[in-house]
């Protein structure tokens, strides 16, 4: 079969390999749609990799099953659940898989295919049985971003209901991929007033579309806009969907005291944290937290919600022959929402 | 009266002060005890602050009440509460007075007596009557250090909650004032694992006599000593309550994933704080937070839990004519648990 | 000033009556909008009542201040809280104002203005100060029923957030004043699928304007319905803001596991709890709750969302002269949203 | 092998019955201890139920595994977990999966060995190996009943903490099986006041040893000594261990608004509940729950809490001959604490 495969750093091609063979837990899944992920671009440009099948946003159809799986049948449509976790140590029984112990450990992370294990750029992946969600009605291919593009952003926002009650306010920095799924998701399952921050008026218009209250283009004055429009207070909870240098220095200028200041996108930006406030004019209470990946509650919760209407993803499809150029459209900030290739 | 001023950076001394006159709605205190903090050292030895009569750690008896004030009368035995909040504001209504828009603002806290009004280390203080709290039949000079040693590591504790389940493992660093408590407050309402770190063998003993499970000697090899504990994967929650570099340090190398990192003391430690994971070996998940007082309900808790026995303030008494030895002794390390001024 | 009085049991009647005089700490407020809550039927009815001027949720602009007042000023739009709670007690400062200990004791409630101290149904209701919510620019007529017919039903909502994510399936049964509001509050702060119940068509196509996604005709077959509809395991949560016998009987029935069943109509309706599960078929886990009034926090929430739009009631108005006729249209179920008195 | 079988309504025997074959999945334990608990009597006494080897609190050592079994080798000492759940519906992965949708229904529980499969009083059982937990260093015989007489109360406990907290009083009625694991579930995990309610003087010393702060034998004078002790207001938290109709009686008594009336024991008595507040004396906001047992996080957390010390068991042991005995001394309540059957 076809697949992009990462062939050295920064390197990826369509090469010829053979159709993975199953084991009695697993199913092979015909792939129907692969979502195109900034991470990728971390993976293509990482100085050291092992050579790969690329694609952690994976949906499809199975095709075969192992001996031993129960619970699915030929042609049924599926989603690959990002987080392949042991489903035994103390935090996979709390629900919490995404931090499992015995496959993650302390900086680590529960394997994930296309970063680790082959992914979904290709005719087909093989899984686990248990790391498949049913789909249902949903469409395929287009709903193969809801497993990192949904599942990361509700993760990020599950962890900070506790600050997104009505009459709060929440700031989404970047409207992209993730950003406007975790828009999505705010205005869906919540009653907050949304402010949406983008360098893209293309992007802030698709931000209105999708329940923002208020959109900001970044530029000098966003903090004072956002504090402005806070009595001086800053906001309740900030996404900061990009993560450079200029999104956690306003992410920092705005989070308001006890507010939750929420770290998804992976650009690179920082800044010294102290533990008295004197030296980081970071309000008291702030809790500071970065996410990547969910819990299997998230992902279901995710693909409630997109069956009920109440989210989608805005997609643009690549052939899997296109596939390279979709990494370079992405890297020129070419794609408006998710590239999804459609072996 | 007599009462212990901060007439200048670096300089305190006994001087003789009106006794203060009350509102309608304010209450006179007759101090029954003043405690000594370390942000009682920071505010001394800042470069810029007001004239003032310290101590924000005050209980004492009711001596006369304003003409509008109920619900208290001459003689009854009070705490004054730290946090002078607006009591309207939406974090106040919600019982996040700690973090009030009003009267803090964004990178504010609330008045504290001490830090603004006059504080507690004198003859009288005089304090609105609705931040009086009854103090029923506790000891009223040992009581005092319960409105910020209690109350500051009882809201550093309820904010962690989610991760001190039975199973989970908390590190307390620094065993001093602060430490002492929120150790106590740990053992009586959790059933973590408790493993205290400190650099003295003295305060390892008291740890162990308050509940702690483990003790280590805070040196190169304590990160170890807890991961190898943690089978590598590191405690659920880490409260600092000495924020030194070294202690920053030990607290991020051996927080786990998704757990409670929590920085109570003022020692002035920092840590680059990355969007992403990659430049700074924080698991993903953490949730770093600095906490500094507590809100009306927490301080509550903590006399609850005194009255119950549960926890208990280790107290050196020094009469307010030695109240500037006080400060010496606990600049020198010399005092063990809580250093408290009895008129 | 005219007031709507209840001069005995079963009547009613349009009144002179004095001005009232306000003390220090209370406001006159001249009466914007006076709801009519099915409640005041229940107090109508009730065979021993004392004289007093009915209306729990008014709302109207600051007349004039007594001397202490601070924080108004004469014209100011507000709302008048419910619940006059002391603000002191244990559950108060946790912010559960609503279960208050000095003002309501284990089997009462702390006083409501119009079913205790003289209500709104007149042109001046007089307030303590700190009762009052800023309306801000909310129309202050429509406003009045977010007192009692937003504040009960977000109250009972926030206390079953546990069991509303993305993914569960809740009732409203009863899309009467209360039930339109609850419908709006679900839709506009949580991704749960909504089915309401009525038995009314006309209030099922208010519904459906509302938010809900799925609606049925109350009869034999809605139990079945219900459960069809979720594979037999039944809805996560039923909001039963009706309360007579058949939707007791029906919220019994179709309650999941777990789930969270809220009886917020006070229609009579009643069921015998087993605690076993062999003599009652309600299944485990289920907790039973029943709700009368909100906290502060919950009101602050509901005038929120209505500012954002997100929630509006459904008023018709009535003048104070036409008072007697609102209760009669009440009664006789001719009331589509909220009957408000307009003097 | 012997078991002990329930082989007609109100008839146990021990027979010669085949040791089990295990499918590739299950595992074969040789049983260590098999714990007898109140809901054995109520199967004993059951009009119909098929016949079987009781015991639903199992502890033991690994006999022999199947082919597919991995984490697992022989001899070691594990306890059965009571609750054999799908693992996959949307309760199980937000971690409640006792009440799993597939295998337990609406109205049903998953299955449970010894209520249905057969299960521990023999000298063998055979288990899948995900109901598996490892006991470690855990005395294994008085390890078993921490599978239900642990789990069941900790599941109670932990969706009632939210009523915890320090200044709280919970009120456990029975210091029987469950009753007295429940006591110090609550002395190890909380800091709220404990009040034991029993109608054995032994058993309210024993009540005393585990951490009650005050114990009252039960008689007409207990709801009024409760009520007097927490201001006429009530109790927190109530935990019924019993649920016969003189302690339903008092439970609701008792109660304080908003507070936690869960119902554990399997007495058989009731009570009216009425959706508004006038028939029934409940105070506003109470919720009340009906509990069987728990989660898997649930049981991780007990046995984590038995490994720091913090809970045990008290068992009176029984030779598996000895077992129809065992039943008939529960019976006539001679067994403090709980009976384990030991092959």
């Amino acid at each position: 079969m076809r697949a992009l495969r990462l062939v050295s750093p920064g390197k990826i091609e369509i090469q010829d390999v053979p159709i993975p063979e199953i084991a009695p837990d697993e199913v092979l899944v015909r792939v129907g749609g692969a979502g195109l992920c900034h991470s990728d671009l971390h993976v293509l440009h990482a100085p050291e990799f092992p050579v790969l099948t690329l694609g952690h946003e994976t949906s499809g159809w199975v095709a075969s099953l192992g001996a031993d799986v129960t619970g699915f049948a030929e042609g049924d449509p599926v989603l690959v659940y990002l987080v392949w976790a042991c489903g035994r140590c103390r935090p996979c029984v709390e629900g919490r898989d995404n931090v499992c112990v015995n496959q993650g450990g302390r900086l680590g992370m529960p394997p994930c295919p296309g970063l680790g294990p082959d992914g979904g750029m290709a005719e087909f992946i093989k899984v686990k049985a248990r790391y498949l969600e049913p789909l249902g009605a949903l469409d395929v291919a287009s709903a193969a971003p809801l497993a990192d593009a949904g599942l990361t952003p509700m993760h990020a926002i599950n962890g900070a209901r506790h600050r997104l009650t009505p009459g709060a306010t929440a700031v989404v920095v970047g409207v992209g991929g993730l950003g406007h799924m975790g828009l999505q998701i705010l205005a869906a399952t919540t009653g907050v007033r949304i402010i949406a921050v983008d360098s893209s008026e293309q992007k802030l218009d698709l931000a209105r579309e999708h329940g923002a209250h208020e959109t900001l283009l970044s530029d000098g004055g966003t903090a004072e806009a956002i504090l402005a429009g806070t009595s001086g207070y800053g906001a309740d909870a900030v996404f900061d969907f990009v993560g450079i240098q200029p999104t956690v220095d306003l992410a920092t200028k705005v989070i308001a005291p006890d507010g939750a200041l929420r770290f998804v996108g992976l650009g690179g930006g920082s800044f010294p944290y102290a533990a008295d406030s004197l030296t980081t004019p970071l309000p008291w209470g702030v809790d500071v937290r970065r996410s990547y990946g969910g819990t299997r509650a998230d992902q279901r919760q995710v693909l409630d919600l997109a069956r009920l209407g109440a989210i989608s993803v805005e997609t643009k499809t690549y052939s899997l022959d296109d596939g390279v150029q979709a990494f370079t459209d992405l890297e020129a900030g070419q794609v408006p929402g998710r590239a999804v290739i459609v072996p």
